[in-house]
């Protein structure tokens, strides 16, 4: 049970994450930090949060637990702003979906990693955003990876872990930089595949007769290409090296498929398009 | 109403049409040919087909209309056993998912293109296959692209599309090479990129924990990748110049935004990234 939750930029993210906590009776007060007054009245009226605040000092006095749930390009101006006003014995936690990039942000604004800080990560969301779109069951059976480092007190970590499980998630743990990896290649190499496809395809000519044929196939591929595009920005900025790799690889691969297709090499085109089929169908599972 | 349909392959595109324009009441008998007797009888207990042959010869005789419903990769060879056997008053149709290897296909199967085969392509199907698979509603206000040639005999052209219309399709009508560059890019392409990228993964020594923790994002973006791998072998092989014109712009588009996250250069992101939503947002309705 946490007493008193702070959550930092209540939308989707955060908004539902305060709901589950509401719901599995995990949490007391909730108090909500934003810029816009509007926005926090208005997630006070949902049920969302118990109290809204504009000003961060008063938002994080006696948290036992503050979670910052704003865009991974927002995460150092909190951290910055949350400095100067944070209890030592306040746990922190984070949503963002990279994390060297909000490690070393956090390194930045206090010195020093602090040591009740558990960078996290729930691997959830939907195409929406905003409190309106906030609901408690988002996080039910999904995978929230948290990164803690060598020096993060372990108290802090399995308070957080509790946090999450109460809300319905998996918990898991990984270093860093895996964590950094592993999301590369398989959430921020195939957002920005969508979307340079979709872009590729709309400034040809043809494109709105392009779009007329297209399929069922085509709607699923592209349907991340409906994402934030500032939120992927973010992304793409603060997890540069990882997403760099993975996509050299990638290029590499779609070279030699090139190369496979203009030989005419039907084994070379069978093998890849197997392999994939194969892996893909267990991944159904 | 056409007394008597020939269906060259009863798997689920073909099988699929015959029960459609059998439910509709458009055709007389519906005559199946396929290599395996087995499968002619199950497709005959099903309902699909009035009778099975394994004799081209046989299967053509006295058909109004031949629908050629095989892989692409094997109409060659059926154009090529038809010849002998086709009477000058049966109009053809295919139902490729490339049009100019088709044509291809049937001029050096019978010297020129006949004036009574309209290449044709439904844009419907789904990751199964098989007799099995088959419903009458599958081409249910889907797409179907008929492309003749200028010789194409217009009453020909007239009774495929009625065919198609029978099975509650919409039909249009472009040129062969404007087919293959307009699927090319909606469909041809993106199954390219989600075969190799589950194959980059696949082969990625962590892959296991990869696809472990990929999300709902990752799931859509890869449907494809479960598509019949030799199917798609076919269709790269068929439309290689259409597939490798759009890949190479597509390569080059990939690699600015590569350059644009290596420098940092979010303006860029935002442009790419911002006007694929918009594209994406408006395909959607």
């Amino acid at each position: 049970m946490i007493a008193r939750l702070c959550i930092i930029g209540v939308g989707l993210i955060g908004g539902s994450l305060a709901r589950a906590l509401k719901a599995a009776g995990a949490v007391g007060e909730v108090v909500g930090y934003g810029r816009h007054a509007e926005q926090l009245q208005l997630a006070r009226e949902l049920g969302v949060i118990d109290r809204g605040e504009t000003d961060i000092a008063v938002a994080l006095k006696d948290a036992d637990v503050v979670v910052m749930a704003v865009p991974v390009g927002a995460m150092e101006g909190v951290l910055r702003a949350m400095a100067p006003h944070l209890s030592a014995e306040s746990i922190v936690t984070d949503v963002g979906s990279t994390k060297g990039s909000v490690v070393a942000a956090a390194q930045r604004a206090f010195g020093v990693v602090p040591p009740r800080f558990v960078p996290g990560h729930p691997i959830a969301g939907t195409e929406q955003s905003g409190v309106e779109a906030s609901f408690a069951e988002l996080y039910h059976k999904r995978r929230v990876i948290l990164t803690p480092l060598a020096h993060t007190d372990a108290a802090a970590v399995a308070t957080v872990r509790a946090l999450w499980l109460a809300a319905g998630a998996e918990v898991v743990e990984m270093d860093v930089q895996h964590h950094d990896e592993v999301l590369a290649a398989t959430s921020h190499l195939p957002h920005v595949l969508a979307y340079t496809l979709v872009d590729t395809l709309a400034r040809m000519e043809e494109h709105t007769e392009i779009f007329r044929y297209a399929a069922g196939g085509f709607r699923d591929f592209t349907r991340i290409a409906s994402s934030d595009p500032r939120m992927w920005h973010d992304i793409c900025l603060a997890n540069r090296d990882a997403i760099l790799k993975v996509m050299d690889r990638y290029a590499a691969d779609l070279a030699a498929v090139r190369s496979a297709i203009e030989r005419g090499d039907g084994a070379a085109l069978l093998g890849t398009f197997g392999r994939a089929k194969q892996a893909r169908d267990e991944f159904k599972q």
